[in-house]
């Protein structure tokens, strides 16, 4: 039997490929989309691609229609504070709740407020919250009622790190993140830095080593390591949509350096069906894992350097299909389900 | 002796243009940059690329303080309206005004306002301004105080279509131009339309057959044509930054169908510096013109039917250039010095 | 029950998105991939974004092989002169056929043998194959044992055009198409003029009325309009990898200029899953199309001048997703199965 | 009195900028021009952006007709391996060499050899060679008759670098350059890799710490360090055509963690004209640079870790302005003539 479904946020982008997932899902009935509309019209006239897809309504953002809907589950897509305001009587109308904001994700509210800037407000459910990261909390997952979805940095960074952190292979203190992103991670704003005239056939450092996403990788990095790290982060902006790349630079510990790390990291993810390993010298490209909700990972030792380089699709692995890879888990549906 | 010439609108994309191709101008003095900034300041803080380029601060746009510069000759490079508020001071203070804002180019106020939707306000300047063509109104340049820069699209359609309509080998009434445009012909304006992730991979028709440049081309075909007239026009948006190509359908007289039109055209624009009229065949593309003052045109005809195309750089050909060579013929420098 | 699928010329752009397409169609299994590599490889070698989803093996091209495979149905997705020399033999095996090449469009051999430069080696199943356009010949197709897949600028022309030209609302020697594709449909070829660096942030026409798909569009329009006619069309190459986009001009008849050409052609394909009309002044852009098998249409006369916008992408509706689309037609599956 | 040039690999894309820089030089007449063409022909008939600038005939690679010819100089801008084949025969006729190859960059032979897998051929020449990085080496290029022009990604490298390593700031053992170029880099080479539709909306790591740049990185910092070193070092390529950006990460040392970085590099390169140390959290971006001969430099410290930004345009600082910087070094004019 279907679930029912709404998406908060609906005509941002990841709330677009929400709607476009959800629409393939064979579990789901889509039954309400919310976004910062005036009134409520058609998807499509929203979002022409949809058009003969879905003649679904888009309505106005308001709390007390969320909150009352008939969903079984909400995914809340929308800029971070959001969440907090409406989470609690989400939770308390019975509703699943998947939130793709960086609300719930940062256990430590200090953290959380001086990355974000901003007071939580929602310190009880905070704690309920199971950070959404399939391959490290599959078994939470399956029975929580509120999913922090993680952002889109931390899910390429964890990644490619877990195995070697968890596995205590690298110097936990050594690691170098160089990252690289396409716009659509920065959201659908009118801002001038954002135009196409200022991104194109350019490409920039941005946020040097103070990221808000930092804590997040730190945080789950630590849980791993056993002990508190900071890693060197640095994103970038790359000239074109979707995807991210990470180079990740760590320093092999001196016992381990003959160790066959690729094969040591396949046995790591043998059972995760979105996470690929490839063979040492075969480095992930980006167009590998656009349109799908693969993270591809590839690494090398050098000496006392391993490099890795980990690839996913912002939108997808980073985002939107990582959150309906939670909701398979959540409900009981395989895993893949709508999402290969 | 070089002249002082000022900028106002200094930190837009044509006005960064007319910055970087002054400063390469060996009879010029930079003296004055206005922009919308809050408060006086270097312009390479505003600009990063001019660093060690020039020293020259920016300041806030203000009339007064544009009118009593001490400039010979002050480049307009803001939306239209602008000009009209200030020009008539300009010319009284007994300055040279070369606007590149579309306030002095149609005489017809009627046009006009319907084209901008606002009313003119200056119609005593707007009988005196020379429509800044080199290649058809050099002879009424040289003597002028106020020069109306073309637009961009215009300036594409009319070179291409000039010689055929003033030697009256085609039909003035069946003419079609299908435009294709750089996004920063749109300037730089914080709307989600130009975002990067909205254009990117994207291409559209907009304002179809009812652009603001069609009256612009009517009026200067027409004096060509003899006669009224109306192109259907529809303008493109192309997922790059710079550049406009125009593809130009019309149909030749029946009695001139045998004519070598390539030939009669290169004869029109023999002495002209920056047209290249190229062999049938030999099809312009815009890497051809970009960063540089030419128009590149070709054509052929495919019996009553006549194909041409036509390429410019919309921030030099299409604005900043051809305002210096505007300024060129005006002061009696030679017309290609800092363009070529 | 399941059916066979065979793809031959499965590592190009369009290989690659049949297999994406049929990958997913719960009616088929995929059971032979067919390429120019040297030896027999997992396809996700060859492609990598494939990993997990398949491990299927591609094989080389050998025209025995493909001939004696178990495929019910084999999709030819090579350059142009392979299909006519393996058609016979795979019709004679029993097989179903959908060539994505040219070799079968053309009815008149000699037209064929002028626009590919090539002799035709299979005239008896040249006549015999069915002209893969779903939305004038689906009734043919579906007992087609040869379907004749079209070419890209085909599809979004003779789409645009068919409800104007068969109800005779436009004069048919009027047509004029302006035409813009991104660069997957030139394949992937190792020449200079198709690398990054020449194509990026540039735009250009190409084979100006002298396109081999030129023939296509006037041999469908003709029989749509009653008469012999030969359409003026110039193509152009997009810095995007997937897309077209055509602009469309003609004259409309002058009895007629007062019809609503909108809700005559919205009544034309009423029952197409695929064509969708958009309203008056809601002109498409590929960013509406792309990813999906839709052909999106807007139109609107200014007087005697109709001007149409008609976009399609290019590796879907310009052949892959159309080739599925006849398959599910040829086999009875409901039309959209896989495509939407 | 003006200086005869010849430029040897003219239509590639650092030929191609070459003429670009020296036709604006006013102290340089233009004499020969060299290619892999059939047959002489006029340079704008290779290159249409050049007509009416030149028209000077590009001649077949000719190494009897290049020795002999009248020039002062000669540029090479040609693939490794052909320098070797023709320095020495220049320098015998006396003529002054720019090298824009990496055939005698590199010091060591065997390293030379081990990098480009080729056996050195002239290594008496190769002692003789001044490597062409003017912040390094000013003085000898002054007096050079051959030059090795650096290559692109080390020119951002060693700039970045050499102040913290020559001040002893930080660990010259704890390097890792985090580079991305854009495509032209590569080359004008008829590679799939390198299509259009392989590398828009795609990014890729490539040559993973074994790009043959290293070696002449390592050579560079060492002389600098006092001690042989190796640094890490990943390239990137970046879907745009024009520029460099590397982020390099290393170790401060210790005692020199309060030390302001930004001033200390500043006074290092107090008196270069193309180095342009911005201020601490002022990150450049390609845009700042492209199309000029600037490098920019932008670092800050987070306790241990130093973090740099260093922009090039790789056809101008990464190759041929630096080349025409030499050349105006050796030649005693200004050295930003025809570069600013």
């Amino acid at each position: 039997m279907a679930i029912n479904v709404s998406i908060v946020g609906a005509t941002g982008y990841t709330g677009q490929e929400l709607i476009e997932v959800l629409l393939r899902h064979p579990d789901v009935r889509l039954t309400g989309l919310y976004s910062t509309t005036d009134k409520p019209q058609k998807i499509w006239d929203l979002i022409p691609s949809l058009k003969n897809k879905t003649d679904l309504i888009c309505k106005k953002l308001d709390k007390k229609d969320i909150v009352s809907g008939k969903s079984d589950v909400v995914f809340l897509a929308l800029p971070h504070t959001f969440a907090m305001d409406i989470v609690a009587d989400l939770l308390k109308a019975g509703k699943y709740v998947i939130d793709l904001s960086a609300d719930y994700r940062i256990k430590n509210t200090k953290v959380y407020e001086q990355a974000y800037n901003i007071k939580h407000k929602d310190k009880g459910n905070l704690l309920k919250a199971v950070y959404g990261l399939p391959e490290l909390y599959r078994s939470k997952i399956k029975g929580a009622k509120l999913v922090a979805n993680p952002g889109c940095y931390p899910t390429a960074a964890i990644l490619a790190l877990a195995p070697l952190v968890a596995l205590g292979l690298i110097d936990p203190d050594s690691i170098i993140i160089d990252a690289k992103s396409g716009t659509t991670g920065a959201g659908k704003k009118a801002e001038k830095e954002l135009l196409f005239s200022e991104i194109d056939e350019n490409f920039c450092a941005y946020k040097v080593n103070s990221h808000q996403h930092m804590p997040e990788i730190d945080q789950e990095l630590a849980k791993l390591a056993g002990k508190n790290l900071k890693v060197v982060f640095v994103p970038h902006l790359l000239p074109l949509k979707r995807g991210i790349l990470e180079t990740v630079y760590a320093k092999v510990k001196g016992s381990k350096q003959k160790f066959d790390f690729v094969s040591l990291c396949g046995k790591f993810y043998k059972k995760e069906p979105f996470v690929r390993i490839r063979q040492e010298g075969d480095w992930p490209c980006l167009k590998d894992v656009t349109g799908t909700n693969f993270c591809d990972i590839s690494m090398k030792a050098f000496g006392e350097n391993i490099i890795i380089v980990s690839a996913i699709d912002n939108l997808l692995k980073g985002a939107s299909g990582q959150a309906v890879q939670n909701m398979n888990i959540m409900f009981g549906f395989p895993e893949t389900t709508g999402l290969i």
